[in-house]
Order: C-alpha cells, then sequence, then structure tokens
C-alpha cells in the first residue's frame, strides 16, 4: 500500500494507487453521507485553518463543510489580501500558526510554489492542503474531476480528454493532466489559442492544437476553463463573441464528442463566453456533479492528511 | 392542521394557524433555552448557509445563535456586496451551493422577489429562508414583532396598532401588516410623510395617514421604523429636528396612545431622529425583547423548515 | 481564595493570587489539551461574540480557538471598522447583543475604557473580556507573557525585565508592567526614544531610560515592543536602521542581559527594525511559545468568567 500523505499540495509524481486511494475515500465518504449519517466524527477535536490570500468563496466553503462534516473545528484567517504576505512575513505567519496548535493549514496562493514553502518551513506536524497557488496546482480540483470523470467512465484506458481554454494560465488544467497521466488516459488534448497555449516541454504526453473542432472529435470528456476577462485581450480575438465562436463549448460543437461526452468546468462559468447555456445546463453537463463531489473529495484529503 | 413551510419568503397569504404555529414554537424555544438546557439538538449534522448580499450584522448573527442553538452548523458565504449578482449568476450560485448538499439558505437580496426566485429554481431539497428582501418582506422580523405584541397583549381581535416613519419602503412594514391582518388585529395605522407614503391600493384594510398625533391615538402597539437619512431629502421638512417634530417619538406623543402601549422598533435606532432616548430606553420600549425574540422566533423557523 | 472575575478588562490592581490563579489555569488547560483531550467540555452551550473594531486576525484567531476548545460557539461580530461606533451607538450594539443571549463579549476598540464602558452599561449577565483597548490595557497579553516568563523564570522576586520599544503607546507595555508589579518583579525597566517615553508619574515602579545598551544589562527578560512605523517620525533618529542601532535587538546587545535570558514580542515582529532575525530566530526567543501559551490563557480567562 502506498504511504499515507501528510501533505496534498500537488498531484504530479503522485502514484496512480494514492489517486486511486483517495478517490475511493471519496466515494465512501459519500455513501456515509448518503445514509443519513449526516456528520461523520473522524476529526473530532481537530482544527483546520482556511487561509486564503486570494479571494474565493466557493472553494473555501467546500473545505469548510467538508471539514465540518468530519466534526472538526474550522477557523477561517481572513489575510488582507493586498497585503506583500511574501517571503519572511509568510513564514512567520505560518509560525504563529503553527503554535496556536493547528492540525491542518487550507492554503490559496497566487505564487506558484508557496505551500511547498510552508511544508518546508513548517516546524510542527501542522499538514498543509494546497487549495490553489498561482499556476501551478489546484490538486483537490483534479481529484475531483478525476472522480467525476470515473463515476462515468471507469476506464481510464480507453478515455481521451480535451481541455480548453486559457491552459497556459491554468492550475486546474496542470493537476487535472498530472491525475490523468497517472490513472493511464488513453489521450489528452490541450486546446487554447496560440497566445495562452502552454509550451509542449511542459506537457511532453499531450496533444496540444488550437483547433477545438479538431480537439473535441470523439472526446470522451471535455473540460472547459474559466477565461479570465484580462486574458481576452491577447488572443488576436477581437471579442467574447468571437472568442466563442472559435472556442466555446455549444451543442453544434458538443456533437463532434463521443457520444455522451462529459462536459466539465471548474465554475464558476461565463456563460456565451466560455461555454453556451444550452451546454451547462443540458443533459451532458457534470458540473453540479463535480461541485458535489468537491466536497467528498476534501472530506478524503482531510481524512487522509490528518488519519491517525 | 396546517402544512409544514418547506421555505418562508413572505408573511403574505399565510394562514393565521401557521403564523400561530411558528408563534408557539418560538414559545417553546424560549422555554428550553431558559430552562438549563443552553442547546438542543434538533438540527444536528444540517447545514445553514448565510447567503447575505447586502451587509446586515445584526440579522446575520441571529440566524447564526438562533442555527448554533438547534446543533446546526453555519456557513456564511460573503459575496461579494458589489457585484451585481442578478439573473443567471445568481441562480448559478444557487445550483452551486445545493451541489454541496446544504439543508438551508438564508438569504437577504436588495431586490424584491429575489427569495421567490431561488424557490422557483432551486434543483434539490434546500429550504430557502427571507432574511429580508428590498422593499417587500422580511418575514422572520414580522414574526417576532408578532411575538414581543402577543406576550404583551394576546387578544389581537382588540389591538390597534400603528406603524410610523418610512412605511413605502418598509420591508417591515409589509410584513408586520401582514402579519397583523392573518391575525385579525382591529386596527392597523400607517403614518408617514406624504413623499414616503405607500399606495392605498396596497394597504386596503389599513387606515393610512401623514398625522402622527392622530394616529396615534389610542394605539396598544407602536412601530417606529428607521429612517433611512437618504430619504430625509424627499420628506419636505429641511431637517432631522423637523423631522422629529412631525414624526418623532417622544414621551409627550406617547401619552397619546393607550396606557403602557408597546413601543417597538425593527432597530439600529436613530436616536432624536424617529425616537426620543426616553421613550427608546423607557419603561414602555420593547426593543430589546424584540432582538431576543428574534433568535427564538428564527430558531422556529429554521426548525419548521427543516424538521423531518 | 480571591473572588471569581465576572469581566477580565485590565490587569491593573488585580491581586497577585487571581493572576496567579489564572496562570495555574492555564497551565491546566495546557495539560489537558497535551494529554490527548484535544477538546474540553467545560463551556459547551456557551456562546462568545468576537466583537473587533480593530482589526486583529492573531488575537481574534486565538480567542476563537480558545472558545472553541472549550466547546463554546464562537460568532465573529465584524462591526464596520470605518464608523465611528462611539457614545450612544456602541451601548446600542451592546444591548442588542445581550438580547441576543451571548454569554461573553471578547472585546477590541481603539479607544482606552471602552471595555469598562461596556461593563458599566451591560444590563444582563454578559462578560466582558478586553481584547485590547487603545494605549491601556491587553490583559490575555500581559498574562501570556507571565505564563512565558514563569515556565522558564518562576521566581519573580529575582526577575529583572526590561521592555523596549514606544512604551508611550503601548497597551502590551502596561499590562505587562501591572502583572510584573503584582507578581513582584525584582526590577522593572522601561526603554524607548525621548518622544516614546511614557511619565515617569505613571510608572513609578519603574526605572525609565532612553539607554538600551544601559537598560539591557543583566536583564532576565527582554521584551520588545512593535514599531509602528507611523510613530518613526516622531523619534529624531532619521531612518528604521538608525532606529535599529539604537534600539534593536541583535545578538551583540542580547550578550550584555542574562546568560539565557528571554526574548519575548507580543508579534507580528519587524525584523531588522526593533529585532533582528537572527535574534527573533535564535535559541532565547519565546515568541512562538508566547503564541502557544496564548490559547491556553484565553482559555484560562473564559472558564474563568463563564465558570459556574
Amino acid at each position: 500500500m502506498s504511504q499515507r500523505l501528510r501533505h496534498l499540495t500537488t498531484l504530479e509524481h503522485l502514484p496512480r494507487e494514492t489517486i486511486e486511494r483517495l478517490l475511493d475515500r471519496a466515494e465512501t465518504m459519500r455513501d456515509g453521507c448518503a445514509h443519513g449519517t449526516r456528520k461523520l466524527d473522524l476529526l473530532s477535536g481537530r482544527t483546520i485553518l482556511n487561509l486564503f490570500f486570494e479571494p474565493s468563496t466557493r472553494t473555501r466553503t467546500s473545505f469548510e463543510l467538508a471539514a465540518r462534516r468530519l466534526g472538526a473545528d474550522v477557523i477561517n484567517f481572513d489575510i488582507g489580501f493586498s497585503s506583500t504576505s511574501k517571503g519572511e512575513a509568510l513564514f512567520d505567519t505560518l509560525h504563529t500558526l503553527e503554535a496556536m496548535h493547528l492540525d491542518a493549514i487550507v492554503v490559496r496562493h497566487k505564487v506558484s510554489g508557496t505551500p511547498e514553502e510552508l511544508v518546508r518551513h513548517a516546524m510542527s506536524g501542522v499538514s498543509v492542503i494546497n487549495a490553489g497557488d498561482g499556476n501551478r496546482a489546484h490538486p483537490t480540483q483534479g481529484l475531483l474531476d478525476m472522480l467525476t470523470i470515473r463515476q462515468h467512465r471507469p476506464d481510464f484506458s480507453r478515455l481521451t480528454v480535451v481541455i480548453c481554454g486559457d491552459v497556459k494560465h491554468s492550475r486546474v488544467a496542470r493537476s487535472d493532466v498530472h491525475a490523468l497521466t497517472a490513472l493511464g488516459a488513453k489521450e489528452i488534448r490541450l486546446c487554447s489559442p496560440q497566445a495562452l497555449m502552454p509550451s509542449a516541454d511542459e506537457f511532453p504526453q499531450c496533444v496540444i492544437t488550437d483547433d477545438f473542432d479538431a480537439a473535441i472529435e470523439g472526446a470522451d470528456a471535455v473540460i472547459m476553463l474559466r477565461l479570465q476577462k484580462e486574458r481576452m485581450a491577447v488572443t488576436d480575438l477581437p471579442d467574447e463573441a468571437a472568442y466563442f465562436t472559435r472556442y466555446g463549448l455549444d451543442n453544434r460543437r458538443l456533437e463532434r464528442a463521443s457520444k455522451g461526452a462529459l462536459v466539465m468546468h471548474p465554475g464558476p462559468i461565463n456563460r456565451g463566453i466560455e461555454i453556451a447555456s444550452e451546454v451547462a445546463d443540458g443533459p451532458q453537463s457534470r458540473i453540479l456533479e463535480q461541485v458535489g463531489n468537491g466536497v467528498f473529495v476534501r472530506m478524503a484529503v482531510l481524512a487522509e492528511v490528518l488519519g491517525r
């Protein structure tokens, strides 16, 4: 059996069996919550701190719900988002929080690598869970995406996935690629405008293209990324309508995918920019299942890193 | 027995027996809390989300206390108050929250009708409780006002109530009128400057006047509304002192009411504008009893909509 | 036995035995948390409200953790920091909160004396705990500093302490002096630039000086205060480097203190301004022990004022 995780900062280089154990555990949480037991007491008496240097109500709420459902206490440490919070000041904050005898810190920070730095500088037994760092990793999003796919397409070796949008700046895309690679997905296609395309060196295992119509052909899962409006400017596409024409997902384009292909999005969605309402609200959309799975995956991760 | 409520968006058209059941239940909560049991476990394992699009520390805290006293978990979802949060984006937020398996959403929004829209668009079993929408309804405030009145004047059929201030824009006034009507109050008088007077069509069952001295004559309960300072401009009264002279409640004016008349205010009060300190802090003031009753009423509403 | 406290607003004039009882109780809390019991249920069903008119994530989090570890519910009442919140409006807020049946209010306010005013105006059995008021008192910081000293130097009658920095505006310095005086410290030295020096009348029991090299000579504990950058201007020292040269603590200067002298700081530290990293992170630093003790002291205070 693979070793229990003490931290979760990235899915990169995680062995397949670890990822599968976390997904199995998330299913157990789902069953536990479904069968009348609304609250498990696995983490009773434990304290989890949400340390968000970037605002994110959705992810923070999902972690808070996950921790509460396991009986843990949750503290929201609302750091001024404008403060630099870099270098030594960040580690002083870490050490102060550790000294208060917390069990886990859930951290989001715009600087890539911050969670690993916290792990390196941590002095006590505190566990660090990455809730998103820069462009680099969003491991619980990666896991919840895998859980959602597995519930519908359990055999990853036959799975073709396309991830479309601003791949270059997306931590979601990176964590998805890491997980899909570990789970042995058949083919991973990354699609974005030239200006938002990642380097091929970073993703040697993927097909990279700027042609969405070709990329979606026969795909079993279509993961659409949120377009940050400030990134639109660099795409060479004059406006949102033009972006949608080239890279938006509507029913017509979805027909090119395999029958019943899963439509996914990390949310919040921009309707009419990267995804049409007819698709977001359509029968193939798994977007809300992703949200629900997010709570179970975060329960699984908290139970993993804080388990005795 | 009237049907159990699944949501509480307004008191309008609620049958008398439903309102009375909620008030009875609030009394039970009060007794429970008074007799040593500081916490009831009726809603253990349930999760209630405060979704406030308008800031309101008092009402949010009252709901949070009510939920905690029933053993429920509470999540505060702090939506950016400046964001438009309208239309589809609002429903996407709703569906995201539903997907996280919440049991109830307590919502405040400046747009009238938002709670009903949430009910119409809700996809799962989530209950919606209105904590104030636009000018339209503030049903838990209406209920706590009725509870406060009933504790002192149990026979509504002999009750004359005057509501004074900016009736036109007041959701509190509307919910009070709905509840007083259902409970069979003898007479409801609405008093405000011409510019802040509601249309008579909306309140056919009420006496409407701009003469506070006449309106307060013989009243058993006097409900003063908070004057929003930006509304002062339209009143044709040159300043706060002039407003107070015409529409403020002081001891001299209170003497016109019936002996021991109840003085009420939804808070926070503007001393010297709509109410004199001698009255707000005087022996007939029920303002703090209203606050205390607010917690019990909210416990009753949560237990009603989430009860099994 | 000295009387149980109902409130804690200042350490001034508290008898030695009361302070010692609180410190003993904090040690009991520390033992309780260390021996596997992660959560005590002393305050189960009680509700504690954090009422912070000045932002302070660290102190608020410490109180929140303390309350949760005792099984209490915690409500954060986020008052607009910009609102005046003075005079009658403050008492109206107090009375509103009391009416919601809270058990304790933890208050921080920039106006000195606010906690005592709340005690004077409180109408119910609510307990008031000062989390820092103006320049005046920060009693739980004073207690945690005493606990930290006592763990290393149990005999206060042989203890020489120096407090260095902006003593004039420091509520921490005042609470430390009050506690050290009550516990019979041998000598208390206050050191600061002339412009930040308190009046000798206020501290007749202390040695006051602007010469840090002399003040630190033979000291057993060195408490460094955080320099507010806006105060720098008045010190007659041209810049941070010049301040550090005269009043900063580095290893060279620390050698003048007694062997193994304790280095303390209420945090957050300004590295290179009032304290060198070599000292802050060095073997004599007790700064993180202070943070840990802060939680236990606050548990002790909550248990004291809310105990039955």
